[in-house]
């Protein structure tokens, strides 16, 4: 954010989540000169073009003044199946960013041209990733010898292998989308009140699944009863079920952060509970900016359109 | 169903549940003279008298011709915080049966006088039981010299230790809960289908989680990308999840189903689910027919209300 006037945008930089959608205006020189976020993930819109180009309009409008085209540069969810515009996925082992790897998407708008970044897929097991590639491809242009794990928490938790400059392997897990379905959904809605943070709940309670992962179904339920039966404190009840979908994650991703040097791409409540969890298993870590690395991932993908 | 006139019922038993209501027509004999239920379980209704007593007397209302009263006699979520009057807890171990445990409820509608038995709570772990109690008594009444463990499958399913007549502990899943949250709300919504089943896929599920627990997460949302990759049957995949979360179940569940005599209060698909999980885990069962459980314990309970 310069100051200057956001018209003067040369291109567009779009990370488009299950549960948000984030966009940057970038001036000729690659900064950013205006952000703007909405509500509608992937999650929150109808599948095809009508409903997701509606999303990104709503979000960029006042950036697209007259009818010049600008180039809008999308990773994330817009490329899935129930996206805007379904792009292929590349087989790991391989280079988080492929210059190739771009499909121009549909657009009824005459003010952008639309360009959605390929996913990358694995076989074995099954798995798909589609956005963090991006923030793993500008992590590795802002720290080219990076050799270990990028952890990359969100709706859909990603841990990521990185070997010679590849992702070489990686596994997801639902840990963000089973918080929000339980506390805004199930019975333990009543009993969650997912403002505010209790640290030693979320640590207790990561620690009890980390060692007992078998009990996690049996635990989250308990959540209710411990309101019902003790008048638990709502905060630390949700603190609590932060910590068990947490240590269910960290149990089955120990392959992961056992004994590799791990870059956290994580901001805000989040990264503090990824770091807490991090420094309970002794892992090595050391924190980056996820947003300034998914720019700089598109910003690669940007200059390769371009070249 | 006898074909007696229902406008005869003596009293009118209930058991309320998180997803279902189910009211039977008894007779003077006892004996059944009809059945109803409804999809009105506590989780689509609104806490408090109003919303409970309507969604019942939707139910019911055939068999309440004129403005005799009649006992209606309750199991379940009607006493609970979000149901139609909150009853209490009778701390374990107490025998599944106490005939001073019911408490009457308001009700507007001259045709009911509504009696709510009281659920049962244990305090470490902190749990809660409402409707299962009666399920349990009736299968004592039945079989009274039953040593062992009742599993009852649900929403939030139970397992519960009879130690000489008297529920000794208990532990409480969100397996059902989860199954629906993960069918019909998250991502996965796209890539199954909960209608039909795949033994083998069901099997082979449970069998991984029952043994690697800590992969549950990352196993459940693989299922998203195994259709994503390699057009996995939906049939196949709900069968799977279903695998998933009863692995994670009888995980959770070990000290319970391990070396213990096994009474199964299950009927229909959810019976076979369990049946296979418990000969894969070599245990020694029996099942019962949980409509007859519940209807047993109910009558007790009647039967002291008049006694």
């Amino acid at each position: 954010m310069r100051g200057e006037d956001v018209t003067d945008a040369d291109w567009i930089a779009v990370d488009w989540g299950m549960t948000n959608l984030r966009a940057w205006a970038i001036g000729a020189d690659g900064g950013v000169l205006d952000s703007a976020r909405s509500a509608d993930g992937m999650g929150m819109l109808d599948a095809g073009q009508a409903a997701f180009e509606a999303a990104l309009i709503r979000v960029i409008d006042p950036w697209l003044p007259g009818s010049h085209a600008r180039d809008v540069v999308i990773c994330g969810t817009a490329g899935a199946r129930q996206g805007w515009h379904e792009v292929p996925y590349r087989p790991v082992p391989a280079p988080a960013h492929d210059r190739r790897a771009v499909t121009t998407a549909p657009a009824r708008d005459p003010r952008v041209r639309v360009s959605v970044i390929h996913g990358m897929s694995q076989t074995n097991p099954p798995d798909v990733m589609r956005g963090e590639e991006t923030q793993v491809a500008g992590l590795l242009l802002r720290s080219p010898d990076f050799q270990g794990v990028v952890a990359l928490p969100g709706t859909h938790a990603k841990w990521a292998r990185i070997v010679d400059g590849e992702i070489f392997h990686f596994a997801s897990f639902m840990t963000g989308e089973l918080f929000a379905l339980l506390a805004e959904r199930s019975v333990l809605r009543h009993s969650l009140d997912p403002q505010g943070h209790d640290a030693e709940a979320f640590t207790d309670a990561f620690e009890e699944t980390l060692s007992r992962p078998e009990r996690a179904a049996a635990r989250v339920l308990g959540l209710r009863s411990e309101d019902l039966l003790l008048d638990a404190d709502p905060r630390a009840a949700a603190s609590r079920l932060s910590g068990y979908l947490l240590g269910l994650e960290f149990a089955g991703a120990r392959a992961y952060w056992l004994g590799q040097p791990i870059a956290l791409l994580a901001s805000g409540a989040l990264a503090e509970r990824y770091r807490t969890a991090l420094e309970v298993v002794g892992a090595d870590y050391r924190v980056h900016d996820p947003e300034a690395c998914v720019l700089d991932g598109l910003r690669a993908v940007r200059a390769g359109l371009r070249g």
